[in-house]
């Protein structure tokens, strides 16, 4: 099945809005199987949406519209789009009441008269019901079968109702074995898109006819398999099949897949392990306390951390020698070592993490330019650092820098169980 | 002038990238009076990209594409739109010395043979220089008038190359002092929409005739002025006189204009009192230190902090007295004055803030539900408190307990210049 896609309003086209719907509705048709095959925006204008509708019903006979739902003068996709299919505009009685008792219960007074035309709908329509805002949805097919789908623009009302109703009605519709696209997602973190690329050898152009991507962010490089027109079974098994092979090449890199988060997952097998954290952030100034304390839960890992940004800070706050500093530099191993065991002493953790770096602009030497980071693993008094040169600016540094600790720490714990041997700075 | 973009690649299609380059150029042709009438994407096929942009050009005449200008076999867009100008392809000789210095230079090789596709242009086309990357631009124009630009894909070449060349030469093509629209933005902190609107009376229906739109963020409610089809010196000036009455109603909630962060303001506001900080952080786990330290030169005024996300580290760490929690709780106004204070006094800083509160999604009760947040500021050991009941998610809670903390020191700072009164608790 082919599909296009019609988003509405003068906000997306004056760029006050960015279209993130857009791409929601096309993750979800692309592992059902719809392809879509164009998507135009056009704003708050009834010929503009009539034409844009017209035209993308013509080339494929499946339109989804979002946007120009709601109940002021602006709002005028269903009129243009009732025009198209030769229908006018009726009252709806289920629609007014269904708005007239939101209205009563929400906001205690009763429905105002400008919002009444959010019930007039298209003559012969299907009402799509919305259980996450006020504005139905609108399906309206001609008898050679061609539709459109009104949604809202607000992108949770579009999502909920995307889920609720569009896409189990779509399934019904479409042959039980037809040709889906579905993708699998490995991430990887602190190796190079080159170094990945040398490691996979032949894998890197392709695995089992299914293409790779390298999606490089300040994760690390994503890698991702696509599988095209296969039914769906099939698709499952052909990811799953090169999924493997890519692990035998550079699985020690890989900490999950899909959307997984490296602080989620490591503070999992913290809890697991029944060890707290402590962290002690220079350059990243709170960053990976945050990402840590950004999971539900999370207080029953963390203990909490010292943001030791200026020296004094590190010494009296961490227990680091003021010499160390003063001999090794702030950005040095032997601080970054000492920081992450100083929290995890001072704190009573089993892990302490310490971070010091260079994130620039300003600050970088001959010796330590700007993107130098130190990073430290202190786990039950067994201390590991290692040195890295990020690349980016300076959120992206000290994004990096985060992570780097992360999968340090990740790697600390593959190393306890046999799964790692690359290159560390020991002083434990 | 009205015009049309094109945005091409797979990718979007299959919603794997959301479009941000639609929604940049949008802005930026809106602020030098140039008209989207609509936007477009399609997919990495020829005859696609070829009807796409044939049938812009009949409606507009004038259509900018991005993307599909890569070395790859499906970046097409050159060859599909020189088509439909009736031109060939031809290689052209300074596009390929440049693309074989830029490779020598960067990669230290020759350029591969797939590569010197980049460099062949449709016959008759303008280069426009790429000082970001290694695709150049594309000017095609008939000699009706109607013309197509191609723009790389990737969305800091494509600002790049907006700025460096098409701006200029479209400013060039427009009259002086045709209509542009331009968009001014006042922000706010810490007051609900409806509290804005309240305040505002009259003028949130509009300002002189300028529409008023309430943009609710994490940051708070920006109020968006928005000009329409004036000549830009009147605009401005319209804008100008517009914000001031604004200011006139809820100034004291504003506390920047356009893209301004408010811990941004907050630092150069102590840096100029020659003040230091030290933050005291429980349930934003270091976002309030991340956020502190992003900004370039912080160093010299932020001293570090302590996460103290653990009751103990709160009693250890910053001398929260142990029966202070007992009693009042971890979240409560007295706690979050301790923090402040013992921040400060530790650390030895002109400021102290102090965060504490229940981010969710569990540990709320009825007294204290999820979203209550107590935020203390201690200048000088002048401490004052405030509590808020913050709505949204754990992310949403966390952050707005961090804006909440930088608007109390901002006020905090007006109070000591006369110019607030709003209601504290004074535990000073």
């Amino acid at each position: 099945m082919n599909l296009e896609i019609v988003t509405i309003g003068d906000e997306l086209l004056l760029g006050f809005t960015i279209d993130t719907n857009a791409a929601h509705l096309a993750r979800e048709f692309a592992a059902l199987g719809v392809r879509i095959v164009q998507r135009t925006t056009c704003g708050d204008d009834a010929d503009a949406i009539a034409q844009a509708v017209r035209e993308a019903l013509e080339r494929t006979g499946a339109v989804i519209t979002t946007g120009g739902l709601g109940p002021t003068a602006d709002d005028m996709t269903k009129p243009a789009i009732a025009s198209i299919f030769g229908k006018g505009m009726v009252l709806n009685a289920e629609v007014l009441a269904n708005l007239e008792q939101r209205w009563l219960t929400r906001f205690g007074h009763a429905l105002p008269v400008s919002n009444r035309q959010q019930a007039m709908v298209p003559d012969g329509c299907t009402i799509l019901p919305n259980r996450h805002g006020s504005a139905p949805g609108i399906w309206l097919e001609d008898d050679r079968g061609r539709w459109v789908v009104m949604l809202p623009g607000v992108p949770r009302e579009m999502r909920g109702m995307l889920a609720d109703t569009v896409v189990p009605y779509l399934r019904d519709r479409l042959p039980t074995d037809g040709p889906v696209i579905r993708s699998r997602t490995l991430r990887t973190a602190n190796i190079a898109e080159s170094a990945l690329a040398d490691r996979l050898g032949e894998l890197a152009r392709g695995v089992n006819g299914l293409p790779l991507a390298f999606l490089p962010g300040n994760d690390g490089v994503d890698l991702r398999l696509t599988s095209w027109s296969r039914p769906s079974r099939d698709a499952e098994a052909a990811l799953t099949q090169a999924a493997a092979l890519v692990r035998e090449k550079v699985g020690r890199f890989i900490y999950g897949e899909g959307d997984d988060d490296l602080a989620a997952l490591m503070l999992a097998e913290c809890a697991m392990r029944g060890l707290t954290i402590a962290v002690a952030e220079s350059c990243t100034g709170g960053m990976l306390g945050q990402r840590l304390t950004a999971i539900p839960g999370s207080s029953r890992t963390v203990q909490g951390g010292v943001i030791a940004y200026a020296n004094e800070v590190k010494t009296r706050e961490l227990d680091v020698p003021a010499e160390a500093i003063a001999e090794h530099g702030a950005v040095s191993d032997v601080v970054a070592c000492a920081m992450a065991a100083g929290v995890r002493r001072r704190f009573g953790t089993g892990i302490g993490i310490g971070i010091t770096g260079i994130a620039g602009p300003d600050g970088g030497t001959p010796d330590k330019p700007v993107g130098t980071v130190w990073v430290a693993v202190d786990v039950d008094g067994d201390v590991h650092a290692v040195r890295a040169l990020l690349p980016g600016n300076r959120f992206e540094i000290r994004y990096r820098a985060a992570q780097l600790a992360l999968d340090r720490l990740r790697r600390a714990f593959a190393r306890e169980a046999g799964q790692d041997s690359v290159g560390w700075t020991s002083r434990g």
